[in-house]
């Protein structure tokens, strides 16, 4: 029911991933919600401007509140983010302590920092996913890497390379980005505490105690808040594309060595055609180049999304929802797709015609 | 479940659209590509080439077949498109009757035709939308097109107009457009058949009366094959993206008029701030600039798709299927937000401050 | 001194083009809005508000005019628009018939028609060469169409084709686009007049006498103000996005279709190598990929651009002039790009190795 | 003659940024690629593989070298670069020495280290730009930081806030990105040596010596070939569009501020109109935005010019040249306007109607 090929009924087998799907579930999503909804509450408590004992009992109604999902997507339909009505249904789970939910939050703070939660998953999967590939890589590239092939520049035959310096073009820019996504966690992986208008005033002197306690809690990094400055999120955008286009480099790459009359490589598996039983489709490198092309369209939009008006931007904020889900979800299968086309190819001397 | 916002548990409130959804669910779908396969065997029929009487009962077989979707799902995963799969299951019930089935074609034909039906029925409801949007701003210029506004260029008050003149800026694109898409749709709505590499020679001589055949049943237009011509696909996403962009300027100009101190409009209804009560957001008016972007930056990669090498891409016929359903979906979603915000505005003397 | 590729004192060479340059001179720019105040002027005239022998005599003076190129440069700097300049420089040329210049236009008015009377220039080049192209194509579908080779769809051997095949694939669409142009030049090749804020309220009742009058001066479509309607223009964009798509597919083929070890196609001339004295590079074939790929990411900009809000954006509009040109100027080369790959190629029997 | 914004007679004036354009110059650039095999010939001399007396010679006649740009145009034009027609030049001024030159190298290798020396004048005058806009902006707050103006989100009153919190809003970005670039400068400001496929081969057991010493000379970065691995590049093309878009959050705020009925900003100077004279345009705050809007277009094309296959890519590395030059220039204009603008502006109480 879906127009999306990740959640797709088919084409999900292709595109879809089911490890980074899970991260962007409903429950999980619910979950972080919840979890800072109640981190904020003991915080307060923690800095001394709501008493203990309440507040605790508030966060614990917080994090036992089964939300009715249905009143949510009206409440989304009607305000544009699901928190008014997510509030609406744990205070009149807290009933007395109703006083000790989300005041001196807002929305932005909820779904932001939820957001940086999710990351933090993504995160964690990505960095997996690019150790595992650099090491298959490493290993097709001690297996064959010797092989001599014609190397190629301008699609001409130039001289004859070995295959260990085409691979290296594969895999020398993943470690790049390993060592670059690790450095960027920080810096989206953060606590999102600002308020109504994003300047903390509710929460007067005890604000930068609030917001180091929900950190903790959270595992988060503290951070000034950053709802309208979003240029780490659209850094992190970016290095999501450049990996899928470091991934598509190679999906290039494997296409045309796996061209009749070129050669150079063979691809177990996969790929079988409806009309024509001899062909076998370089299904997998060709995707690699699909979602290569299909983050750099979306990383524009992120970048579109940095002109965030004001305090808090609707329309750039829902451009951020739109496109940046989409991108983790074609970074994570690229990954994936990668590994297993490394488990799939033979490299052949494609330098003399076989 | 879902990384779009489409289908979004609670976020398809605000951005989902159940009639576009239902274009594009897996049962309609499947109906589509069963449909092809059965016109098809069919044209065989009606063209003398296949018998008639077994083609009829294969072609019964096709249309009662109800595919394994779990399998279709692991077909995709492993072929890269469903219909080697959907093939198998099919000839699989037709038993002696299999050679009756798919012979002649290839996937990208059942494919692409299924595209040319689903974007027969997403026409027909931006058709139908966008009349009923035309009346909707033609009601409200009616009604409040004598209201003095002030007129602001480059964001500036300039001198004051009617506001049936900015009106007018929002309705004459759309009747532009509803008559470019009507116009467009016959290159659209078109039968794509072409046999392995496209060019239809395993149907010999046969192959017009086949296709006339097959446009017939299927009432769409007969055409040369497209398969690797996506000119017409690229044209159709821009006027999607055309719509929603002209709605932008509306939703844009709408956030504007509601400023306070600008006051030139009011907002019934939703909205609801989590932090501050006494708010109302504009979050149809935002959504509609949210959606305009979107497809602003999703054009571009159906414009890359126009690389389509040789007689078959998967890379680009990869990259539309991730694009151009999305901007269907939004382009359908734009024109409901911008009649339900037609329903809720009042314009309000904005030239004198209030 | 230009960081464009297109007037690159070097790379000009390869990527600029003369004819279309000419178009965008300064001189020529110029010389139109000095038509387009002359033309207004009169047509005030015409229509009977203003004085027929003085507006003349204006008339006369603004034709004449030679602008301090410099003052307009310093003018735009500071007014984000050369008009008020150089309505300034025509006005002190006018002396006691000042009051007969521009007044009831705004500077819109003068830089959008511009465009349109630029646009129709390059639609005219356009179309020239896309004629051309189709003869070239033609001609060599005639020459070579019959030869053998191999279809390769998901860039695998598929089935032996007859050149003629792909050639239409590359042909057809041209044939489409210059249908198109054709039918989009009115809807581009138009006159904006409005005035400050777009509802010609300076003209009273004789606007639209004056606009009749300016258009058929102009040789213009006379058209209802356009000045925040976009629609039209981002159209046009796309179809030279659409061209240059179509022309990138013909070059990415060429690329594949001269790879040793397919061979299928021979180019004469150009492509040396700075270290690999025997190879030949499909330079032009390559540059109609990056052309397609430059006119791809900038048509996202121009839909962009749709939301242009109120009755002018100064931040829309000032992405129009950073695009558009750009995008006429690469569709332009791109159709003579292919005409001269045309001549440089020989299709050989890729089928059977060489 | 140019359809670039930045070179343009009279846009120019708006656009164009004199000392990036200087850094662009067509004599600076001859000059890099000169010194660039200056410092090879050189560094072959130091590597004990040329003989030192003679490559001196050679090294000297390169430098002073003046070549015939007409030639180099054509040269470009035939071979798609104009290395091969500079080396043609260059060898004929060396006479005898002339095997001392380019032996070795590519194309590439002059092309790609030369942007690296542009890339380093850019950075410099970048980091320069972000200091005293960064300062700039310190000032204005310090010195209006305190005025009450009305907090805004969703484009809609919410809370007082001090002007201070949205001035860091503008600042803080800067702060990041002037890091971030400074930590980004090691990894595009290499050498590329890499020879005709990109694996030092014709250097021998010599090529680190040669790639070490000719960095030195040339003061950039030692690296290994990464002629094919562009993902640093694009990762500086997103900053680029990173610092431009925290801009054009400033700029947009900027114009939503300087309306009238918000009134929380005043702009001295400039933004005259040609028909109302009454207004004043904030025509360096839109302009913040259009330049944020093009580079978030353009950053799309540098992530599709990541899918550069096989050892050299003539379509992707010529989509770098049409894009990543422009973004710099836009780059560069956005923060000279930036800095303009805060030496402008003064800010109201916009809270209170004025």
């Amino acid at each position: 029911m879906s127009a999306d090929v990740f959640s797709h009924r088919w084409l999900g087998g292709l595109f879809g991933d089911r490890q980074a799907a899970a991260i962007w579930a409903p429950d999980r999503q619910i979950a972080h919600m919840l979890r800072i909804e109640a981190a904020y509450t003991r915080a307060r408590a923690h800095a001394g401007t709501w008493p203990k004992v309440r507040a605790d009992r508030a966060a614990r109604v917080i994090e036992t509140c089964i939300p009715d999902l249905d009143a949510l997507r009206s409440g989304t339909a009607r305000d544009g983010v699901p928190v008014p009505e997510l509030i609406r249904q744990i205070k009149a789970a807290a009933g007395d302590d109703s006083d000790l939910i989300h005041v001196g939050m807002t929305s932005q703070d909820v779904i932001d920092t939820a957001l940086s939660l999710t990351l933090r998953d993504i995160n964690e999967l990505l960095a997996a996913r690019l150790a595992e590939l650099c090491a298959a890589l490493s290993a097709l590239s001690s297996a064959s890497g010797h092989v001599e092939i014609m190397g190629r520049t301008r699609m001409q035959a130039a001289l004859p390379i070995r295959f260990a310096h085409r691979a290296a073009s594969w895999a020398t820019p993943l470690a790049d980005h390993a060592a670059a996504l690790s450095a960027q966690r920080s810096s989206v992986e953060r606590l999102q505490l600002g308020g109504p208008v994003g300047d903390r005033a509710g929460l007067g002197a005890a604000a930068p105690v609030v917001a180091a306690e929900m950190a903790r809690q959270l595992d988060l990094h503290d951070a000034p808040a950053w709802h309208s400055t979003r240029a780490q999120i659209a850094a992190h955008a970016g290095r999501l594309s450049l990996i899928t286009g470091s991934l598509g480099k190679m999906g290039q790459d494997v296409c045309l060595m796996a061209q009749q009359g070129i050669d150079a490589l063979q691809i177990r598996g996969g790929g079988g055609s409806s009309a024509m039983p001899h062909k076998q489709n370089p299904v997998l490198a060709e995707l690699l180049v699909t979602l290569a092309r299909f983050n750099a369209t979306q990383v524009a939009g992120m970048h579109h999304a940095l002109v965030h008006e004001q305090e808090r931007s609707g329309v750039a904020w829902g451009l951020e929802w739109m496109i940046l889900p989409q991108m983790t979800m074609a970074t994570a299968r690229s990954l994936a797709v990668a590994q297993d086309l490394c488990a799939r190819i033979t490299i052949r001397d494609g330098h003399s015609p076989a």
